[in-house]
């Protein structure tokens, strides 16, 4: 029996990320566990870990430059991408004979990741009882709940994670906002030659047309591009860092030709992966 | 003596959004705190208030889309801008005869907003015996500590705010990114004709080829794009909204054919506003 290949998430099993991952591998790689997004991309770059799930983007709260950041830095390539719709649940110990409100009300705090409290904030304000605290993982506070918590201990976090530490799902789908979808970048050590996507970022001059320029040759050969974002360089204000997906219609000469055409007004390219497209996944 | 013009802002006085109203304004217009933005730009659409001063986007955070889409929904103009450089500061009740690391390790709980929180990271990762607490905003739990906090309360705010509530600043600038710049429109309930820049809205079919001919007419016009970003519709998979600011040059003439040019291919396209140049403000 061969080992499995495994893919680092950031956080504790029942992590969004996690899940993802086990969605996109559809259990042929087993999920590895680390600290920070640091750590994790450090694993697949010294190889003790094959691939990374890095969230690049949210559809609520935009693009995660940080993320960004790490990959560009890393050298590491983008090998796939998968989506994952975020449900926020509310976790308790155990379920006393109350209803649900009752329940709710004598709860005296409820952590999680600042993300999940940050897409939760209706509840908090219909719940102005309950003291919102910060912890380090989603997944990872429901297991604090789960070993050392009290009935008046709460946690949001996935459906997964009250499976796994065996809390009670006390009220499903907390999030303020049921649109609420993270992508997230398979990462890799080789780049990919094919794939229907492809991932790149470029610097330009800040000057009249310079983008215009930068993405006419994708135009002309036919090629969709399904995100473009700017962020200005901090330091750099004549400079501007863009971040760029596009379809490659699985034609790499196409691709080839655009690449090349932006590479000549560029200051700066880099190609973070070529792969295919993914879809949105569900938890349950 | 006239009564002063007000501007709104979320929060209370101390807050970011409050001291990046106090600069653009340079002391001429009242700053006025809401409980949210919604409340904010609510008072400004029914006359109560003359401006609201709205985050945007963040060189750490990316953009704020819940602030765009307020902005949307409202109808409303923008009329200017302001940059601040963001600079967090743990402010604490009273200074017992300590150092600052023996002052720092008998505090139990920080408080501030989770994006404060979120931009501290380094900070709370160095001290991991404190707990941190999500509040509803920077300035309100500095006031708050302030009223009713021990020595072991701890909150993350503006200097302005340890001043306005008498806190004592144990460490300055504990944010984790030395470039942490938010930018913030000033909204205003009629759109001006003229500006050295305008921020404008549009959605486009999903297809090869359409970003290009919508931002064609600016290069042409030698308009400078100093943002764009997509946003995916939750829902049209087949439609994509982009936000874009740009220099006029001062020329309406060139701005009003590159807009025309750009609505000729656009499904639909909003004018946010024409406003002056900001600059990038700090604090102190």
């Amino acid at each position: 029996m061969t080992e499995k290949e495994k893919a680092g998430f950031q956080g504790m099993h029942g992590a969004f990320s996690d899940i993802a991952g086990r969605r996109y591998f559809d259990g042929n790689v087993l999920t590895v566990p680390y600290e920070s997004f640091e750590r994790m991309m450090e694993a697949v770059s010294r190889s003790n870990c094959t691939y990374a799930i890095l969230p690049i983007e949210n559809t609520v709260a935009g693009s995660i430059y940080q993320n960004y950041d790490l990959l560009g830095e890393s050298g590491l390539a983008v090998v796939g991408e998968v989506s994952l719709r975020i449900k926020h649940n509310l976790l308790v110990t155990n379920q006393p004979p109350l209803d649900q409100q009752e329940r709710i009300a004598i709860l005296k705090k409820v952590g999680s990741h600042f993300k999940a409290l940050e897409q939760c904030i209706r509840f908090f304000r219909d719940n102005p009882h309950i003291q919102q605290s910060v912890e380090f993982d989603t997944a990872g506070y429901a297991e604090v709940v789960a070993k050392q918590g009290t009935i008046y201990d709460g946690a949001i976090a996935s459906k997964t994670a009250a499976r796994l530490y065996r809390l009670h799902v006390l009220r499903e789908n907390i999030e303020d906002n049921p649109n609420n979808i993270t992508r997230f970048l398979v990462v890799g050590r080789e780049k990919q030659l094919f794939g229907q996507k492809a991932s790149i970022r470029f610097t330009l001059k800040h000057e009249p047309g310079s983008l215009s320029r930068a993405i006419a040759a994708f135009a002309r050969e036919g090629l969709n591009l399904t995100k473009i974002e700017s962020r200005p360089l901090i330091g750099s204000p004549f400079e501007y860092l863009f971040y760029l997906d596009f379809e490659t219609g699985n034609d790499m000469t196409r691709t080839g030709v655009a690449i090349e055409s932006l590479g000549m007004v560029a200051d700066s390219l880099d190609i973070l992966g070529y792969y295919d497209k993914g879809g949105i996944s569900q938890e349950d």
